[in-house]
């Protein structure tokens, strides 16, 4: 298993999340169920605050990415610990807004933000809209002038990091959809334009390099070629821009075998290549933001399954069938992505057999996880999959029309539901 | 441009389907939209009956897979063309319904039905439950026995067919999830179970080989193989199983190098090979199902999506990014699958740019199509993705909290809202 401090076995041999058993779990609130420790994800929360009051004199806030897992209590609990929002979309705004997270601490991405969504990041007075493209820029200076507001915006520079994790979600380089190419001039292109834009104010460059990464170098690679970026933009503009947000990337443990780092070492890394680099560009230590979302989310969170069935097919596979699947968690399907399997009811167990975690949905590639270890089990068991609390209920659908599961929030011992389990009567909820 | 009956170009040399002109319902109800063209819809699920007329003496029924596109007027259409379903969930056999279709008429798969799934299919009367694994079995026939009713099933076997197609839809062969292998004696371990199960009555074999096969051989094949296992059968217990389903996986078009057949042939080549195995074992034919989803409804529909920025980066690539994305069309994202796009108010011009489409999603994977030929376009036009109307709509998420979009039906000159576009509201309607 997993060394998190939140997950253990008890006497019974169950696997525990914040003390709480999980099969006790599995019978008040049935399965599939994503379970989050709250705990955990405030201390981490907290762990970013303090590595930027520790390294780098409180300039500067983590702005959680709420596309790894979204809802209103999740709003609540970042708005609680004080921290920024990273939304990506007018439907993440809403939530944010809805929960009553303060829209001056929302930065708004999007590589295609819509019309209407622009309008409305505008209407609630979001701090800064990151500006993707120039068509975008355009429209914003535009809108805004109707509106007769002047906007704070970032714009999303491409720095040609790249960080080697998976192509798919690889984003720093020059082949992207997201931002603007630093090495064509296409960034200093933007950044004059939207200093001469009527009704935008320039605020802040935006960077991010990529997701899961286990190393500090590409990151500080980042900063530096940023601050490079924010030096050329003095000498060539003459203003000097007072943020820099480094997007996020932070890897997080999926499998033993992933190595990641603590988050502190992080802002300890990056503040003092900024710190370095102010000092040869005899610059004022701009305010910085980073954008965790998975280091935040995805170790907290666990998704529990009855077993089915067990498919036994000799000299070749055994399948483990479980009632959710790819409909609750697609990473799989999508990336072929790392998870460690558990037999809840029996995690004191040895893992030795080796399974093919199956889904319920009516498609082969419907697998949680191919060849992985897990203790012996049968039809009734309870399945853990660990670090499921990032992009798996923010990326779940209702494929063969499954409901999607309830979210349930674990704190101080107690429990409770922060996203309610889909029924029937909400699939056809909009069916004419 | 795929040469699609119900697609056309005007006089304006803008996209029509089903004559309607796609500028005018992207006016009437936004972007992102599905839409769907109903009459195309209703003449292949004729040119399915009457196949079944023509080659096979009317001795059976299409039944349509409504994991393809599930909503309520999807099963009223399916109604009212008298053809049978096939669901796949409990929200499936929910959505058929409360749109009024006949439980009779409803046969159940699953490689892992919810006992809640099993009691809901039973009390609701449907037809055939299709039993995947020994587990299910028994617990159906406890069930059954319990609400003292006998269950009419069918058996799933692995025919041991690859129909050479994506590893992720392959489902024949022996190492899948799905089903009894016929190789391994597992297939009929099970009919012995099911034919003296107090409370089962099997009536039915079913098999199904892939998906999206642009051959007839395999589905001969497994229509061959099948019959001889039902002759085993007859050999080892007695008993001449009178029904044998044959799935779906039939190609239709994506691109213009998809070869697709036409599917009347599928009936007239499987007939034949049925008569002549009923010849050579002296069988009554059986009553034949065949499972098509994908094949009635796939090319019935394109989704409508605005362009909101054209991003050329120098000697590396275009990006077009669209107002929808991996949210309502995951299958770029999933398996890299083949799209033709076309720009819907210039689809008089040639497409003469190769480009990438991507979508709105904060994630770089978040493609439609990649090196894509495309009219030249700019923002604001109007881009259409032919082919969506399979594992579209059913397989989209709130990824981004992007709301799905809605779905309209084209029939005989006039549109319709099938399924509403979600609201904000929606998307919170779960959260705490």
């Amino acid at each position: 298993m997993l060394n998190f401090d939140h997950l253990a076995v008890n006497q019974q041999g169950h696997l525990t999340i914040g003390g709480i058993d999980t099969t006790k779990l599995a019978q008040e609130y049935g399965t599939p169920l994503y379970v989050m420790d709250e705990d955990k994800i405030r201390s981490i929360c907290r762990m970013y605050q303090n590595s930027f009051k520790k390294c780098y004199h409180g300039n500067g806030m983590p702005l959680y990415a709420s596309k790894a897992f979204c809802c209103k209590e999740m709003c609540r609990i970042i708005n609680e610990e004080g921290m920024g929002l990273d939304v990506v979309s007018g439907g993440e705004l809403y939530t944010a807004l809805q929960a009553g997270f303060p829209a001056e601490r929302i930065q708004m991405h999007g590589n295609n933000k819509t019309p209407d969504e622009l309008s409305y990041a505008i209407n609630s007075g979001v701090g800064h809209i990151v500006i993707d493209n120039i068509d975008e820029l355009k429209m914003l200076d535009e809108m805004a002038g109707k509106l007769h507001q002047t906007v704070g915006v970032a714009l999303r520079i491409k720095p040609g990091i790249d960080a080697h994790t998976h192509q798919f979600i690889r984003t720093g380089q020059i082949d992207s959809k997201f931002g603007f190419a630093l090495e064509t001039g296409e960034a200093m292109r933007a950044v004059k334009m939207a200093i001469h834009a009527k009704n935008l104010k320039l605020l802040e460059l935006h960077c991010h390099i990529g997701s899961q990464i286990f190393e500090l170098q590409p990151f500080v690679l980042a900063a530096q070629v940023m601050m490079d970026f924010m030096q050329q933009i003095r000498k060539e503009t003459g203003v000097t821009l007072p943020e820099l947000n480094l997007g996020g990337g932070f890897g997080i443990q999926y499998v033993s075998s992933d190595n990641s780092l603590p988050y502190e070492s992080y802002m300890e890394k990056v503040s003092e290549a900024i710190g370095q680099k102010c000092k040869e560009y005899d610059f004022t230590e701009p305010k910085i933001y980073i954008e965790p979302g998975r280091s935040i989310v995805g170790e907290a969170g666990i998704t529990l399954y009855t077993i089915g069935t067990v498919k036994q097919i000799p000299n070749v596979r055994t399948y483990v069938s479980i009632d959710g699947g790819m409909t609750d968690n697609p990473r799989y399907a999508l990336y072929q992505s790392d998870y460690t399997v558990i037999v809840a009811n029996h995690a004191d167990q040895p893992a030795n057999q080796i399974v093919t975690v199956a889904g319920k949905c009516c498609e082969s590639g419907d697998l949680i996880q191919k060849d992985a270890p897990l203790q012996m089990c049968k039809a009734g068991d309870l399945l853990a999959v660990l670090s499921t609390g990032a992009y798996n209920y923010s990326m779940a659908s209702n494929y063969n029309r499954i409901p999607r599961p309830a979210v349930v929030m674990v704190h101080d011992g107690k429990t409770r539901i922060a996203v309610k389990r889909e029924t029937y009567e909400d699939l056809i909820h909009n069916d004419l």
